[in-house]
């Protein structure tokens, strides 16, 4: 079989460069280039290097980058996969559609459009099918967003709690990593041995993106939850991980021992599709008095190709009719590039690629 | 007029430190001695460091340690001052106090006893006479204790808020700095670039304070507040200040002018009596988007001798009838050894000492 | 006696705001105005706010920030303490110096001009003097600079041992904090939970600033210091504080004693003249093992407006004619704008002013 | 062919822990057991987490851990890898060395002694013949030490400089990782945000085991290598990874390609051998400005068995006859666990398992 031919856009920033690891000897996807700003047309990617763990990203350290050609990117590949910055991602994602393309993007422009899936398979695969919607469709090209890096990491235990026991309300504290802010994002200045309790739009995103992702599509139209979401975002001094501590209240009462079940044995359609960067359980719970931790878990997910991909959750506790737990999940990998190929590796079984 | 003697238990550690540091050249007291583990007896106070900002400490760096010594406390301090760890705390503190010692204490252990005042003055000064239900009242020795870092940090807000708009409910996620952990205390394995979501009993600790310190003394008992708290905790890579995610369910309706306003206005005893480490502002309200931070407002509090004393909020917001916001406070002044120092300067308003 | 005006320059920056700090209530200057890129025009200096210790620069942050205007700066200005960026300051600190304005800069631009003075007072006052050779000196108009934070730090000691024990060779390696970069400075990702082995130029200047500071006046020329320089720098996950480890070869042969006393008996024209930010004992010797630390002894400095002033020695060892030792020294205050103000109370001094 | 039982002492420890991870799936061992201090006795490796990337850890995670007992383990095992501390290190080795068993050790305890190899493969393969010496060799027995992490970074280079160019000095300051201290090892408090210039013994070590690494054997003894090495040691805010900054006096002169030159093109008897963890290049040169960083290149190595154990120097420059230069390497891989797997290893190669 022929893999399909995908450019990765934005290739010299934190997601961007999670795109070409993840996409090394892809089972479906070969790289057919890598796009950034002018300023950085034809530097080696080992130059720009932002990823810690860059011993998984070998192969292309040497290969050069381009600066951002539509035309020759709709030439050249079928799918993008955008890690631009949404002051850019916009306007370049939209004619990239208009084009032909393919596009998987991390870019918040176009999520809450009415006929953009802002999709993590696990939660509401069936909203990729609002593709169709698009104009550029009938073209081959359309775009299918994720979800902002702290909305992905609970929605998923959010979509299978909600599921079992009726959630009514969802009240969350983030304590995000860093990479979120892509770079140079944050300044060591401000972060170092610190806690910055305002990250710009985070909460607002996550509040709104929450009620479309755990919605319901009804006919032609998206169905937002009616589960009332209260977010406090902070950033802290952590290169890779989104922790987040979560009180729920359910409708219906439940044991923490059936919690526990309801997230561990929770299996979706990537898992039955065996989809290569599905991981083995998508919701990881542990019982030590004191997980999940950024440092210890961040990159949990099995098989290999699915690294990072788990949510992992801990001290699940009730209370009356509440639930209290700390839920954690990798930004880039999961919240970022990792759901962006997840989303492109459904459409391929959906024979949209 | 003659200061009082005072003792310092637990000289060598974090809290004990801070105590020095606050009662250096203090209007109402003067050290009598510092003690500590016999391993530490006759160290000089700067060879144990704890304290980054020890150029506030400076006369009594050069000063010895000794071994602790009850009946040498008691022929020579009319007020030990404890820093000491809980596995030791509560014995010698209740022979300080059987001793004839009035004890002003950190260490939990006595502090959900009916006849000890958990103390935060400008919270529950009435519960001060509480005292004089102890044994060992009549002889001169009594305990009082302070609240859990974590707890006084959000003590005061909720007071607040709870007398103007009539807390419901109150959901906090904390941001605890190592400080709070005292010393060794965590290894930097386990906390460099990472995030720790338990710390041993401590959400226990501030659910069961906080009903001690927000509620009432009727005739001879208390009355535990009604105000349901759940609280998820987590250590950060932060030295001092202790930050706090609320979200609070109010009876009353306010808008968040109104909610600044109770906050900033907010005046209590300690102010009125001009107490030496009373902050002239209890509560200080930020109106910058990305405030309070732990490494810009843990130090907080006017005049120099209340340096920490204030508690630090922001980003206040609304949401129906819940209530969003951050709160900072040092965990070793505020939540710690200046607390203390609070109490017994109310003790000797009241002519306790 | 009425204080002289200053303005303060790159008063949004770490320089500039460590300056304001050093100017309250400082006994000979008074700001008239402060500056910085018109992107600040108008901003108050507490939304800028860049130093964690802000504590000691409270009257200041409600104070409003001007665009640059070297007109308006000349009129209502004596002098002008400058904090810019090296790409704009050589120009409008030689248009200052035109206008008749004493400029005392931290900027790298003019540091190596033969008639401009690269000045410590502890070292080389009389290096001064080569202000009346700038063309703009009749007209009142000149430029001294500081050093580069790094090379200060140890030139106080080289100068000393060189002094007293003829040095042949220093070879230095670095441990610079992330405030020396300015702001936004070191991306985080970067440097949390890293070191980074290089900074740009800082070697370069480090080997010819020491050569500058350390040589002699003769006639009217510069004559270069003989001592063999060579210098590694690295990047720390530090805020605020340059440590070094230094192995220094001597032409004389000193005990460790020696060199100790040498170091701590040190006192200098500042001293003697009793200057207001002149710390009491240039070098602290620490004989704790471990010692001095960038989070213990970066503030060192007495009286209080010298705090941070203090160079901090130790480790103080031999092998032979080699000497082993760490030096401390605050990168902003003694090594930024705490250097500059010392350099314009010398001025004073000196009637230059 | 039978894989050889290995026993790992000190299996919840930082080193015993690589041991473990570096052990699954080795082409010539099998873990026959897992040791540690009574406290652990029964406890799952997985409960005493030291490892942050750990996901290459996962099979024995499970497993579970016994108190040491010199008899079963000689019994059920050909070879002890202790990652044990040198305060029990050292008796235990001596029985288990006395009962048949090959110890391949990281303590310090046996390394200067005159019959035991303190042996880096890559540089002084021949000591290993020294263990015929040892009055247990006859029974099989006997004790092969790996240096003190710091001085392994920099052995490597050093030998192929020595070799090349003939050196005369060598001055280095260290950066040293946390890890490097075991666990619990440093207080977050002591480090967050700081440096420590002090770490007990490591510069006496350094200066020794250099002496006896780069040295030779003549006839039946050890004669120490003249490089004069002067050490200042300090401790910086990283997981993993210890930098090195290096001086160094060449009698030869080489310009900075030939340099270059020597250490990439450097290869010795474990590349010829092809040992599994013998990494393809074991120094790799970088030319980017700012590398090696500990975040980006602790763990580099080939093929995936020498994760970590590759040398990374980088900012090779020339001034007269002295090199500036800087080194990385991992200090619980190639100077730990890594080292000792690697010389075990050699001696299966050379058939003394």
């Amino acid at each position: 079989m022929n893999k399909i031919k995908v450019a990765v856009l934005g290739a010299t920033g934190m997601i961007g460069q999670r795109f070409v690891q993840l996409l090394e000897d892809h089972p479906y996807f070969e790289i057919s280039g890598m796009y950034a700003s002018e300023r950085s047309d034809g530097k080696r990617l080992g130059e720009t290097l932002k990823i810690r763990d860059h011993e998984f990203l070998d192969e292309s350290l040497e290969s050069r980058i381009s600066a951002i050609d539509v035309k020759e990117i709709a030439r050249t590949s079928r799918v993008a996969f955008s890690g631009l910055p949404s002051d850019i991602a916009g306007g370049i994602e939209s004619e990239l559609a208009a084009a032909g393309v393919a596009v998987f993007s991390n870019a918040a422009n176009h999520r809450m459009r009415d006929d953009v899936p802002l999709l993590i398979p696990e939660c509401n695969a069936a909203h990729l099918d609002m593709v169709r919607e698009q104009g550029s469709f009938a073209n081959g090209g359309f775009i299918v967003t994720n979800a902002n890096c702290s909305t992905t990491g609970i929605a998923l235990p959010l979509k299978v709690l909600d599921d079992a026991f009726g959630l009514e309300m969802a009240i969350a504290s983030t304590y995000q990593a860093i990479s979120g802010a892509g770079y140079p994002g944050v300044p060591s200045l401000d972060i170092l041995g610190n806690v910055i309790p305002y990250i710009r739009n985070e909460e607002e995103k996550m509040e709104i993106e929450l009620a479309k992702i755990l919605g319901s599509v009804e006919g032609d139209r998206f169905v937002p939850s009616g589960v009332q979401v209260m977010v406090n975002c902070a950033r802290v001094p952590v290169v890779d991980g989104h922790l987040e501590s979560l009180v729920l209240r359910a409708g219906k009462d439940a044991s923490v021992e059936e919690i526990v079940k309801a997230l561990e044995e929770f299996r979706a359609e990537p898992q039955e599709l065996q989809l290569p960067s599905a991981p083995l359980r998508p919701i990881i719970v542990r019982r030590e008095a004191d997980r999940p931790q950024p440092a210890l878990d961040a990159f949990a997910g099995e098989p290999a190709r699915a690294r990072g991909m788990s949510a992992v959750a801990g001290r699940i506790r009730k209370k009356e009719n509440y639930i209290k737990m700390f839920v954690l999940s990798h930004n880039t990998l999961r919240g970022g590039a990792g759901g962006s190929v997840l989303n492109a590796e459904l459409a391929v079984s959906r024979r949209l690629l």
